[in-house]
């Protein structure tokens, strides 16, 4: 599915589609690895999970309760109908084409139509049962060399350290993940740093106690095989805040911090974790211009990640000026940079990760990792930022099933984008296929620190 | 004229080439189809009406009054002289491809050149003199079957009532476009709600009395056909005010108002228009960001409209929040938004027509209604939004022999479009014949509602 | 090198290829004409004053101390094997493409890579002490008709009568570029405005004199055959201030104005050049929305235009207005604008150009000057602004052997976009054929007032 490649294409392509597949950033669940047990139903599976499925299905005026969303009582049949029944509404999407690709190459079941929804249920059901469609024996099948997960700040990695210890050949290792004891618009935020100190047995009542359990905590991520942490924030703002200033500030932002406040606080301690990565080695990420949570009511109902974060537009050059400025020539510093604003990428950051040696860009994410995306990050990106500037692919999903079909996708655009330029004579074949090895794998093992 | 379409593209083009055309947008004259008069001369029909064609003459340093614009006088064949001598400044536009198709398909007259004009100008003279070519002739000619105008909320509609009752065939219906009465920038608004008193019997004087006038014109339109109401506005921004601060704030805003006081009251009362729309159906339309009349000794020479309309960046996520937040999820509403700034088709559009069930988006509007603007709409929107959440095409046109051109170069866009996709394996021929079809009028027709 | 061109393409790049060079807008060093000395070593010639070359090496952490730049003693051999073992780096790149050219077509040299790095070193530098890779040899070689060079104010343009006195043949004129005397931002600015009274003995103490002083230094740079002057702004603002309010500001700004100072009255006076310009005919260039020297450990140690100039989102409709609409009618005025923000070219440059007599659009900018920025331009351009409101190309170079590549690739990126027209049937061959001529020279040379 996806891309019907010719000529050059194919020929770049043929070399690359079966390169283990390294995912050093994503959302999969680690118990899914240490437990290894039958993924659920069919809905289970394909609908209710995923927010790019549902959230178009609520376009159209499909109720999420419905579709067995919210806690509610449901029937996995009945959701899987509606789904069926709706799979017109996908067309032209990449959801569309992974899930055409999970069914058809990694399942193996009938076309889906509304009329076969039944018996796909049924076919799926009874792979899901098989043991060589539990977790691990998928992991090995999908030729993943390592796979990332993204962790609270909190999390104790039960799951990480029993897939360690089962020993059964993969590799997952965590993600710091420390927006919830970093952002003080976090609802939790206060609540979270109380949980650092039990967690951390620091007093982090003190700034000083904050900062050291920080450190405490990427250790303890490292000593698991981590390498790298992300951090999500709406508007980029970066800001150095001297010590006796950030005090009292720190002070302030654990019980209702102004806006202002809290944006300052969260600048700085973006600083702080690029500082502490100067130290630890963590390659630092950081997705930025979601606004998260736009439709009220859904939040109230639904909770968070129920496909209403909605991207804006994104100032990176102004808004990092200040980490930049403090750690941005150091070498050993890696920030990789994750836009949803496509406008910034030849405007602001082809030049940037051009520039400053710390950073890399991240790959087209989100609603943009589309073959038709992917087409424009490389139009945008390649002329001024070159290859070796990007940080490769990721796949950034929650459904583990659709890696191999997201990893394929991205094979594909860069096939076709390598066999492109190969005609506008940019470069011949022989180092089209240098190239294609590195974004395939190369730049990703290299920009996460995560070679074999 | 326009894209030489093979393969795959002139079979889906084949397919939908002579559909009817549904025209739910645009700004025809009502007068035409109820009069049926004989369109005047041919700078009257071509150059001075059409603000796409003088503003592009101007900009070459040819001042509007050689044009016979601004009420002076002036001969047409002089007028019509100077189009065909700068015709060349026309390459590459839309306008030439549109008027290429009238002067040769549409009427059929010799190939235009400096040379040519006084030849030309003859020929188009005559044609508009024959029964064939009064504006019911074409109507019918042209296969429409509906055409909405769009038409002050203080109009009395008297052109659209004597084409009903003229029972020719044609289906000409208003649109409720009350800017005039909710903008406190308009400079006549405050006239216009002491206008609207008298139109509707109603004491505007007070703020019940100006929404339940507002309530009863809408009932008026919708009665003589009316489905959709239009909105402009240069910058989007909406805000619920509660009563108590709303009540004194409409009372200000009549004289004088501060640019945040207009601001607050407009983005108010799109929430009003809204929640209007819930009751009686009416689709919802918002234009949205285009700076209007930037150039001041045009707009007091000359007045509104006159090709200084020039967009501005748009900031949708935030500018809808408080509307979408108050009446979003509510299954009655259909919003179709309209923009200008193309860097929000992927960042901001295409998610939010993707979450929210009540959003629809419009085509590619005024200057991106265009070959490359088409495929850039396509390009940008269908990976996040799917098809059917687009409310098909409408042509937005005052030239009202443009509009067989206008949706021409649409199904052309469409069919290469949809070409390209089969070709990236996102679908098959089998579904692209379907979506060319609902792209060509079914989404136009359930958006709208305006099943035939 | 960029582009295989077939079919039309081919037919269309076959008629310019070899159609004299026009260089109106650049950065040459005119002393290089004046004088005709051999240029310096291969290190000197392709990597040292390169800021596209440098910047990307500086991306993937090689310090600049390394390639001898900063004052720093080096050996040219070594910075060129450090350049040609990191040559990869530069694969899909535009420096890649022009540096390509150079080497094969203008030196003539062996394949470039880590292993031959010694002898195409050599073999550079012995051609570049051959009397025909001297300046002027050259400039003739490329088929040059005339090279504006960028100058400051205070310049005493010495190099330009030398090249005009020696009577080469060649014609080498100066910009008038007058931001250190505009511009209160800049560190000199002060020291600027004594300068400028001792270059054109008015007493630039008071409002009257600094503005009599400038009108001075324009009617110099004019009795040198200037015909232009250009302008660098990060924001674009325009503000006309009244004298009595302007006369205190500007002794103000002398000395630590507030940065709302400094852009009010930077602002101020570019409505003034605009308006000096009626009067001497130079036309304005305003290349504006690049952030100057974003990294300060750069800018500290090796001064500016170190390669951390990065572009930011840049609003012209609203930052132009007070100009536009003071002068923007006047038929003696010409300005060119150069945007760094892609997201412009159809939202606001195209329809902006399409109706203001005065404006023209540059050709693509700086890091857009590339196949793929080239297609863009044209894609986002043309179908609102036609071909005759753009400027024609210029190379805006300071590395004078890149002229020929540049103007190759800018030729060959002309001749696919109206191959890609004809194939859209938006207009025929013939058209075609005079479009791509006023594309590659006709434009320019009317623009800028450069006819031969």
């Amino acid at each position: 599915m996806s891309h019907r490649l010719s000529g050059i294409a194919a020929q770049l392509y043929e070399g690359i589609k079966d390169t283990p597949i390294l995912s050093p950033h994503g959302h999969c669940d680690p118990s899914w690895f240490a437990t290894d047990q039958a993924f659920a139903d069919p809905a289970q599976l394909l609908v209710i999970p995923d927010h790019y499925v549902f959230r178009m299905l609520y376009s159209q005026g499909i109720p999420l309760e419905k579709l067995g969303i919210g806690g509610v009582a449901y029937d996995p049949r009945a959701v899987f109908q509606i789904f069926a029944d709706n799979w017109h509404l996908f067309l032209g999407t990449p959801s569309r084409v992974w899930i055409e690709f999970v069914l058809y190459q990694t399942l193996g079941v009938d076309i889906l139509t509304p009329e076969t929804a039944n018996t796909v249920y049924d076919q799926i059901a009874a792979k899901l049962n098989l043991p060589e469609y539990r977790p691990r024996a998928l992991y090995k099948r999908f030729g993943i060399e390592a796979l990332a997960t993204t962790d609270s700040a909190l999390d104790d990695l039960s799951h990480h350290s029993t897939s360690i210890d089962a020993d059964w050949g993969g590799k997952i290792v965590p993600t710091f993940r420390p927006d919830g004891v970093l952002d003080p618009n976090d609802p939790q935020f206060s609540a979270n740093i109380e949980k650092l100190a039990e967690v951390s047995g620091q007093d982090t009542n003190s700034l000083e106690g904050y900062l050291t359990a920080l450190r405490q905590r990427r250790m303890f991520f490292k000593s698991l095989g981590s390498t790298a942490t992300d951090h999500a924030i709406e508007v980029v703002h970066t800001e150095w805040i001297e010590k006796a200033d950030l005090e009292p500030l720190f002070q302030r932002v654990k019980s209702n911090p102004t806006p202002d406040e809290a944006a300052r606080f969260y600048g700085h301690m973006l600083i702080e974790m690029a500082q502490m990565s100067l130290d630890d080695g963590l390659v630092m990420q950081l997705h930025a211009g979601s606004r998260r949570n736009t439709n009220a009511a859904i939040l109230d109902r639904f909770g968070r990640d129920m496909g209403a974060d909605i991207p804006v537009a994104t100032e990176w050059v102004r808004g990092l000026d200040a980490l930049l400025n403090r750690v941005g020539n150091d070498p050993r510093l890696t920030l990789i940079l994750f836009t949803l604003d496509e406008a910034t990428y030849a405007r602001e950051l082809a030049p940037m990760v051009g520039h400053w040696p710390c950073l890399r860009l991240g790959p087209p994410w989100w609603f943009h990792d589309s073959a038709a995306g992917i087409a424009r990050y490389f139009d945008n990106v390649v002329e001024t930022a070159g290859y070796y500037n990007l940080a490769g692919f990721n796949d950034d999903t929650r459904a583990f099933l659709s890696i191999p079909a997201r990893h394929d996708l991205w094979r594909r655009g860069v096939a076709a984008h390598l066999a492109l330029m190969v005609n506008k004579r940019y470069f011949g074949i022989r180092d089209a296929e240098i190239l294609a090895d590195q974004l395939t794998i190369g730049l990703a093992r290299k920009t996460y620190r995560m070679e074999p």
